[in-house]
This record gives C-alpha cells, sequence and structure tokens, in this order.
C-alpha cells in the first residue's frame, strides 16, 4: 500500500506541474487585450496563426478559468478572472448571431462578427457552461440569468422543436441520435445543478432522461457503443450506425458515473464501468502502438474518416479522468492500473517540455502529426481540465487513511454539492 | 531516343493493363442491379460496406463509363452502357431534392432519398457531366437538354446570383472564391463544348472568364497558387487565405492546359506549366517520403487539416495528367521526367495488386492508412480518367515519328474537336 501511496504522490504532484504549465501557456498566449476572449489559433511555441474565435472554445476557456479560480487557491488570481470575464463580454457581445434569438454562432471573426453558424447545439451548451461559471466567480445575476436562459432554449430544442436549428428534414435522412447530444445536456445538468438545490431540482427529471438516452447506446447485447442510434434506440444501418468514438464513450462514461454517484445505484454503476470505460478501452486501445484510436467501426471495418487511426489529445484526457474517477469511486485496482497506462501514454505522447501545452494530433505509431497546440478544434479546455479533476482526484485520495475506499467517495468535480 | 521511346511503351503497356484491372474492379462490385446507380462504398476486396450513394460520386462513374465506352474500343461493351444509363436514369430520378427546383443532393439513399444537401454547386456538375457524356453515347436528346439547362442553372448560380444555394449572408464571412468553382466551370465548358461548335460557341466567353478567374488564384508575386482568393483577387486573411492544395492546383493547371491549348497563346502556356505544374509540385512534394502532400499552408506554417500530409490517390492521379499533357504539348523533358517520377510513386504506393483499384488514403510515409478502395469521395472517376487519359497521351506520343514535337501537338482529350 504504502507503494501505491508512493506512485499516487508521485502522479499528484506530476499532474500538478502540468497543470501549471500547460495554463502558463495560455495565459502568455491566448488572450486577446483588445476585442477581449481569446486566440485559440496557437502554434507551437505559442504565436497566433489565425485570429479566428471559435465560439466553442471561447466559452470552454471562460469555464476552465473560473473553474480553476474557483476550485484551486494557487490559481485564484486576478489575471485569470479578468481574462474570463473579458471573454464572457466578448460572448455576450457576439455570440448570438441574430438577437434576441439565442442561435450562436459557431466561429467569429476577431471583433465579434459572424462567420460560420452551425446547425447543433454545441456552441449554445458551452456558452452556458461559461456563463453559469462566470456566476459562480463574480456571482452578478446576469450571467446566470444567461446561463439559464440559454439551458432552456437548448432542452427546447433537444426535447420539443428542433426546427430553430435549421436543419432541413429529407426523407431519406433517418431520425437519429447522436449521442453528443445526451451526454452535452447531462453535463449540463450536473454544471448548472452543483451546489444549487433549486436547479438541481429544477433539471432533475432532464438528467435522467439524458443518461437514459445516453445509455441507449449501449448497443449489439452490451458489446459495443455506437456514436448514433435511431430516435428509439435502434441500431442504424451503414457506417453511421457502425460508427465508434471511443474518447466519447469514455467521456460519456465519466459524465454518467458523477450521475449516477448522485443517485447511488451501484448495478448502474458497475453497468456504466464495464460498458463506457473498460469495453471502450479494451476496443479502442491499439495493441500494436498504444493509444486511443479515434474512431472505429464495430464490424472492424475500416472506417471512413481519414483520422481514424491517429492519436488525438481529448480521447486521452478523457480516459485519464474517466479510470481514475471509476477508481476514486469504487476501489477497484484494475481501473488504477488502466488510468497509470493511459497517463504514462498521453504524458510521454502528447506533452511538449519545451513550450508546454500539450500537442493535440498524433500520428497512429505516436509521432506529432500537428505541430499546433490550438485551433479550430483544441482551446484551453480537456487538458487543463483533465489535469485539474486529476489532481483534485489524487489529493482525496490521498487523504484517505486507506487507499481502497470502504464505500464509495464522493467524485471531486461534485464535492460542495455533497 | 530508343531508350526514351521504350520507357514510353513500356508505360503504355503498365497503364492500359492497369485501366483493365481498374475497371474490372467496379464492374464487378459497385453495379446496383435492383435501383439503378453505383455503391461507392466498397471495401479492400470490393465488399459493399454502405449503400449510401454519393451524387457526385453517381454522376462522375456514369461519366466514366460513357467516356470510357465512347474513346477505347475495348471498353466498348453493352455492359458498361448499360450500367452507365441505369446511373443516368437513377439521377434523373431521385438527384433532385425537390423537382422542378434543380438543386441536387449530395448523398442518397440506395433506392434515392435524399439525406444530406450541400450548399455548393458541385453535385449539379457532375450531374451535368454524366447527362452530356450519356447524349454523347446514346444520341438521346434528352439527357443532353437535362445537361444544358443544368449547365445554365449552375452558371445563374456562379455568375448572377447564389442564394439559390442556401448558403446564409453572414457578417463576419468575406465574400471568397474557391478556386473549386472556376475550374469545375472550366471543366465543364470543355465537357459541353467538346465537337459542338454551338456550345463551344455559347460558352466561349465563360471559358475566358473560369481561365481568368482561376489565374487568379496565383498570389505573392508568382510564388503560391491559393485555394482561396477575395472577389476582387486579393489573399485572404487567416489559414483560409495560406490554404494550398497542390493535387487542385495540378488539375486545375491541365484544365488551364487544355483551354490555352484552343486559344494557342503560348505565353500564357508557359504560365500555366509554371505556376500550375512546376510550382506546387515542387512546394508540394515531400522530400522525405515522396508524394505530394494534401494541403499546406503558404508560409511554411503546420496546417489545421488533420490529413495535410497525407498522401491521397486523386492528387497523384491528377500530375499524372498534367505532366504528361505538358510533356505531350510542349516537348519539354522535365515534364517527362516529373511524370515518371510521380507514376513511379503512384504504381508503387497506391495499386493493389491482390484486389485491384487503387487504395486511397496513404499516411505520410506511404503506408496504406485506410483499406478501402471507394467511400463519400472515392469512386470510379480519378483513377481511371487518368488512366485513360494518359494511355491516349502515351499512344499519341508513339505515334509520333519523332518524340519531341516541332509543333504544339493536339490534347487527345480534344482530339475530336481539333
Amino acid at each position: 500500500m504504502e507503494k501505491e501511496r508512493e506512485t499516487l504522490q508521485a502522479w499528484k504532484e506530476r499532474v500538478g506541474q502540468e497543470l501549471d504549465r500547460v495554463v502558463a501557456f495560455w495565459l502568455e498566449h491566448s488572450h486577446d487585450q483588445e476585442h477581449g476572449g481569446f486566440f485559440t489559433c496557437l502554434g507551437r511555441d505559442g504565436q497566433v496563426y489565425d485570429d479566428l474565435k471559435y465560439v466553442w472554445l471561447q466559452g470552454r476557456q471562460v469555464w476552465m478559468y473560473c473553474h480553476l479560480y474557483r476550485r484551486l487557491e494557487r490559481f485564484r488570481r486576478p489575471e485569470l478572472l479578468d481574462a474570463a470575464r473579458a471573454g464572457g463580454e466578448f460572448l455576450l457581445h457576439s455570440a448570438r448571431v441574430a438577437p434576441p434569438a439565442k442561435k450562436c454562432a459557431f466561429v467569429l471573426t476577431r471583433d465579434g462578427r459572424p462567420v460560420k453558424v452551425q446547425r447543433t447545439i454545441f456552441s449554445e451548451c458551452f456558452y452556458t457552461m461559461a456563463m453559469n461559471e462566470l456566476w459562480r466567480v463574480t456571482g452578478e445575476a446576469r450571467y446566470q440569468s444567461e446561463a439559464v436562459e440559454m439551458m432552456d432554449q437548448i432542452i427546447h430544442w433537444v426535447r420539443e422543436d428542433p426546427s430553430g436549428l435549421g436543419r432541413p428534414q429529407l426523407p431519406g435522412a433517418p431520425a437519429t441520435e447522436s449521442m453528443a447530444v445526451p451526454m452535452m445536456l447531462l453535463n449540463l445538468v450536473d454544471q448548472l445543478g452543483e451546489e444549487d438545490e433549486e436547479l438541481a431540482g429544477k433539471y432533475a427529471e432532464l438528467g435522467d432522461w439524458c443518461a437514459q438516452r445516453v445509455l441507449q447506446h449501449v448497443q449489439r447485447d452490451g458489446q459495443a457503443v455506437l456514436e448514433h442510434v435511431s430516435e428509439d434506440g435502434e441500431e442504424l444501418s451503414g457506417c453511421l450506425g457502425r460508427h465508434q468514438n471511443p474518447g466519447h464513450a469514455l467521456e460519456a462514461g465519466w459524465f454518467l458515473l458523477r450521475h449516477t454517484h448522485r443517485r447511488g445505484d451501484p448495478v448502474l454503476r458497475a453497468h456504466i464501468i464495464d460498458k463506457f470505460l473498460l469495453l471502450p478501452f479494451r476496443s479502442g486501445w491499439d495493441p500494436e502502438h498504444g493509444g486511443l484510436f479515434s474512431f472505429q467501426d464495430a464490424d472492424g471495418l475500416c472506417p471512413t474518416q481519414l483520422e481514424w487511426a491517429m492519436k488525438l489529445w481529448w480521447p486521452h484526457s478523457e480516459a485519464m479522468i474517466a479510470f481514475l474517477m471509476g477508481y476514486s469511486d469504487g476501489g477497484d485496482p484494475t481501473l488504477l492500473h488502466v488510468f497509470y497506462q493511459v497517463a504514462e501514454y498521453t504524458f510521454r505522447q502528447f506533452r511538449d517540455p519545451e513550450y508546454g501545452e500539450w500537442f493535440g494530433y498524433l500520428n497512429r505509431e505516436g509521432k506529432v502529426a500537428l505541430t499546433i497546440k490550438g485551433g479550430p478544434f483544441k482551446g484551453c479546455f480537456h487538458v487543463p481540465r483533465c489535469l485539474a479533476m486529476c489532481e483534485e482526484m489524487l489529493s482525496a485520495l490521498l487523504s484517505r487513511p486507506a487507499l481502497a475506499p470502504a464505500r464509495p467517495v464522493p467524485d471531486p468535480a461534485r464535492r460542495g454539492a455533497e
């Protein structure tokens, strides 16, 4: 046990130091002092190679800075709060394409003019996360009312009427559910309900509905998590139906663990560990070169996505969170050993000891394929969220008298709400 | 010279045999006997892994079968004509989303119901190519009137009013021109004008306009071909402005060579060889592993496209056509040697001696990354078009008394029209 404690302690220090380096990278290179918000198209050394502002990444960075400010003492620094506020104001001012309508752009010019709009809910989801965290750190009610109003709009699009998203209804397009939608909504339920009994109550039924919808993606007698299923939870035909995204399944896994922890359902918890953690890890881990594949076909056919075998930063970040949370919550050493395996690979392959932050895109063999540190889809989010959550979980584990817990231990990300 | 003739003869045989194998693959695996049209999602051995029908690829395969039937004696076989007709009827019946409006779907179900619509002109362009070739081989006027009516609609979208395409006008989105648009239109002008003086005359001004627009993509004092420029031909800011696609530049190169050949402008011809053939080849050829990069950044920064360094089948097919056409038309041995270099790499890396057709997607090092032979973007088109055109050009070269031509020699793809 002492050996195990030493290993956990070493990882806690490694993770904490890496978090400092990662945050320093974004603080140094990403702030737009003129217009507010963040540059996320950053080269290996932090150089801005494009000044477009992707709304997902603006919202995520606001959320991340507030989250760090609120939860880790050493990040309670004015520069994080000021940048988060400036990012929030930028979003308030520019994210919506045609106010008072709530639809947000996908990407904006540096000064906030819309460039592209996606016909999905995700820009709005990250907007909501940003506003809710800003309210938590500033106490300003206007941020929270923005968050709640946008949340209600998102729920309307998802559960009542998607027509406001602008997607055409075509006779050949089956009514499908992407796992991303209930997953993201489950994450928002957790975000808004933290230490807020009123909203936790308001969204409790929604949380259960989301969990139920995510669970529908376990298909083929429990042998596969499929990214897209029919509206009534059946497998779809063709590539779309067979599409698997191991990183997404693992992320859904820890969202579900967090949800289940509140519900206190050990049978469901075991199901989640089995289907959303171990299954995607076992099928998604490259036996030849290590690392998680980006996409797979449930029949073992070749996916059509060009990057299917590339190793991306975010599935590895999500896997670290999922396995450490699974271990923290139940004490199964198998889960801890998978955490170590993923974390060793991830730190070895993705870190950049020279300039900080992680590389995002490796080829199948683990060589850096793109040297960028940020881009249209990679910002200040998955890496620091992973490191901050792992640091908190490792601290909590080390603070216990014995490492194998006698009863489930609260997930640190919900600590305040227990 | 005798040595050179032997090498050309050997390539002619290699190319001709490969064309036979490639066509055999599609004849055996791709025909939908029930609904007409073609399966293009084919695994390494030809197995259908998805039955969706991508309209670009339906149109291209109809065009390809007709073109082979019409131009190469050994392909004048009923099975090609019947399959092309069935594909054409499938398109006539199903491609348009809401007839009589002309907008075509991007992808259809196997039985022809629309699944997705793109807000671009390309489905319609391949529809037009298919209909025009069908008319050429069958003589049925209804195919030609479809082709001409669709062509006029496309011209209206490009030169008069794009609103029918359904793209939103957003204040932050600059008015840009993608090189694909005038390129594609130039190709259609050539297609419709072949051996058709009336249409050649009708579209002559359009052809000049397209060439002029494509030439505007040569930027930075002639040092780069940029994929996107502003409406008035200036470089755009950011990644979009710096984006380069060597395969596209090479394809535009041979479209322009064909156009210039008709116009008989040797200065322009030299410019095209320099800027659209040699420049993209020199900057786009991977000095380390060989092969053409998919995308590059004009400042030498890392592109944000995950596949930027992958080697794709179609840029190599286009490069083979471009360099052999450039050589055929002017006799510069440099161009012939580049043709050999590209063709050697291409035959070595992309061919599949076991099952036929070429692999489409290699990693940077040249290893097969996706084993599929067809998919949403790869069908029966670039490979057989390249092989058929190269076979014809090699035959024409070998039929000359001396290999270095005293005067420009007609492009074989325009042979009948000269």
